[in-house]
């Protein structure tokens, strides 16, 4: 049996946009391997009822567990906000979701003390990015609201498109000019969008990628709990799975990974047939 | 044991958007009930596999098969597209699927015999539209294209926004002037842009909607087959289910459904827990 430490480390999201969240891990610790799951088959989560989600969720998580992790991070927002407890509570791993390091970076960049969040039905509905900056710091004033065409806007890949300027500044003009100095972009697909955000909210706002956040505390974590990849020796390569045919992942995913992904595998996660 | 007769017509669709077509049911045939399964927690099928959207619709045709229906239709044109086959093969009620009577209504319309289709990834890639246009009339030129951005505008409540507007001429002015007279609204959720669609593609151009063809088929087909609700009898209400929580699908579904859902009931079709 190999070491804890010589086992990757597990991703899962809803779809393809926590292959951002990899591409952040990959850049921060390049002597961890990463296993990566997809779950195209019922992407997205982010429209869907907390019930739902926790139990894909659940489902995502027992099967990169079966492969062998050595911690599980969740990429995906929504289910970070709506199942990290469930997950905590079922696996015998350290899982890591995206919205604790999120909040922790915008706590600590805003100098105004007014922080917005955008994402999803789901992650906004929860609350759970107020109630994190809350706990950073209870002097925090939180605005926040979804965004649900801007998932739908990164995946057709009209990220530069008039269009994708135009639904931002109807989703955030109204926080243009104010108090607010920065925003957490709570959706591993946000970060496509990133000039449309920008240009919406104007230059003097500070926005926050929760992808190099979960990096760092996952770089934290490994080394607080022994975990870390011995040097000498080769992480195994890298995995990605996903639950639909993984056509479309490959092709729409070179974009969030930024690099090309020369295989992924198709696994069945839904006995329900 | 009731006569079949009376049971009610059985509709599935991804999520919401098949309400267009209970909708049409209930003005053509008011005599007759219908029982209608959104699959909310896996929507939307338009980007994924015919492989997984093969296993949902039959997930959902036999949930419906249990309750009791005479005839199941398909309101899902992804579904419709992919799946009618293995449906016709494994039911024993008469299956109605959106596609050929869309294709019919078209074929019967255009003058000029150039025939557009527009409706999910899903949809157009499977070439099922063309297939059935060319059945009704081989002389017929198509052209089709996928829309996958109207669905998120109008479950997001945008149908008159003016984003609506310009997403559907990014999409749609290619075809404006042209020789195209008829153009197939190959999605249940892209009547609620008529307006939009229209204006990009020009006032010659006539709007195609599935949802009123199908109606007039599932007449024919329950004259025919002797499936007609007998008069004097009361029809059992319409029954709503759906497969996520159903506060989103009541909020949302009144705008497809023209009326409002007083109840809709959760049912668990997924055992992948």
């Amino acid at each position: 049996m190999p070491a804890r430490g010589t086992l990757p480390i597990g991703v899962f999201d809803s779809g393809i946009g926590g292959l951002t969240v990899v591409r952040a891990l990959r850049a921060a610790l390049p002597q961890e391997a990463c296993v990566y799951l997809g779950d195209t088959a019922r992407v997205p989560y982010g429209t869907k009822s907390a019930e739902v989600v926790t139990r894909y969720a659940l489902n995502n998580a027992r099967l990169l567990t079966a492969t062998g992790i050595k911690l599980l991070v969740v990429a995906c927002n929504t289910a970070s906000a709506v199942a990290l407890d469930a997950l905590a509570r079922e696996l015998d791993v350290p899982v890591v979701g995206v919205i604790g390091p999120g909040a922790a970076r915008a706590a600590a960049t805003t100098r105004s003390a007014v922080v917005g969040v955008i994402g999803t039905e789901g992650t906004v509905g929860s609350g759970a990015y107020v109630r994190a900056l809350e706990a950073e710091r209870p002097d925090l004033t939180v605005h926040s609201r979804p965004c649900p065409l801007f998932v739908p806007l990164a995946e057709e890949g009209w990220e530069e498109h008039p269009v994708a300027m135009e639904v931002a500044r109807s989703y955030l003009d109204r926080w243009a000019g104010g108090a607010m100095d920065t925003l957490i972009l709570g959706c591993t697909h946000y970060p496509l969008l990133r000039k449309a955000i920008q240009a919406a909210v104007g230059p003097g706002v500070t926005l926050v990628d929760s992808a190099s956040a979960v990096a760092q505390t996952v770089s934290g974590l490994l080394a607080r709990e022994g975990l870390v990849h011995p040097e000498g020796t080769r992480p195994p390569p890298h995995r990605f799975f996903a639950t639909d045919v993984p056509e479309r992942f490959r092709e729409v995913g070179r974009r969030f990974l930024g690099a090309a992904l020369d295989r992924v595998e198709l696994v069945d996660i839904d006995p329900g047939r």
